[in-house]
């Protein structure tokens, strides 16, 4: 395999995934995001929306809520998607350089590929805006929204992965979408990733 | 005031103090790292080791240990070394872009200057190399000494800044010099600030 992966970790609302398509395309590489979700899916059976909020949210705030229903063999269905999940991401990074955005890829490929990791962040204030502009406004004020979906994916990381969320020392980059804004965040990643691969 | 201060927040031992001077001598501006001790020094009466040492590390790892010995008014010598350190940071600050490496910057002028916020961290086998480089060796294990100065870093810097000592929320960027090199991380900097200044 030659040049490197780029993962991106992402806060919800920072505009991570926006920035890994940016990156993607500007690299001519693929970009696996709800990719990964549609494989997972049509592996496991579950629908596309069950793999989307169990493959990388806990199920509520506490950590008993963690594993929820499980299957004929006792196995948890959320076990079935993390196992499925590591599967693929491992298949897709085999198959060459890319950039896989969220699903703990950082962690899954951390021993078996050459990575560029990133974590892109924001404050409150931007990544509320952004989420209203992306999907529209709910009834539960989007502050408490943000939050607990912080919450609930920084539990699963932990979970999963045994590592913090969002703690520097994961990643070799992290950025604030919110004052660098989401263009240079790319071209910073762009600008790297060229460098390694000359 | 034109063009921005760069303040940079380092862990112990990851090169954030050549990173900030090497910036500085790319960009033509003053870096601020021993200067602002010799002034604090100068001014409070306190010799240059002790205000080192007193000025971003608590005494112990205890809170309790934070505050130590008070002046004839009885205030303690911390608070003394932490009030002239915000001043002669806000006046330098005030005299011109510049770089300002570690003692808070971030915080103290987070709400009166024009900031890129860079935190430069590594991993603790690439920070033990280059303490041994930099420093030599001592008769204590050199990752306990790592350990006990960022418990006594970090907790200066949430006591006196109320924020968490290495959260990316607190900066604009954070470099791993430990995968991406004191150079790339240099270059990154660079490149951001001239972008911004033009």
């Amino acid at each position: 395999m030659t040049g490197k992966i780029i993962t991106i970790s992402r806060q919800f609302g920072s505009g991570g995934r926006t920035v890994g398509r940016e990156v993607a395309e500007k690299l001519g590489l693929k970009c696996y995001d709800s990719e990964i979700i549609r494989q997972i899916a049509e592996e496991s059976g579950f629908s596309e929306d069950y793999v989307k909020e169990n493959g990388e949210y806990t199920e509520g705030s506490g950590l008993f809520n963690n594993f929820g229903p499980v299957d004929f063999y006792g196995r948890s269905n959320r076990i079935t998607i993390w196992t499925e999940q590591c599967r693929i991401i491992r298949k897709l990074a085999h198959e060459g350089p890319c950039v896989i955005v969220g699903r703990c890829a950082d962690y899954v490929l951390r021993d078996e590929a050459d990575l560029l990791r990133v974590f892109v962040y924001s404050d409150m204030e931007s990544r509320a805006k952004r989420v209203v502009n992306e999907y529209g406004e709910t009834d539960e004020k989007i502050e408490k929204r943000l939050r607990d979906k912080d919450k609930r994916r920084a539990a699963y990381y932990e979970i999963y992965t045994d590592q913090k969320f969002g703690d520097p020392q994961n990643y070799d980059l992290c950025l604030n979408s919110g004052t660098l804004g989401i263009d240079e965040c790319v071209n910073m990643i762009v600008n790297l990733y060229q460098k390694d691969n000359k």
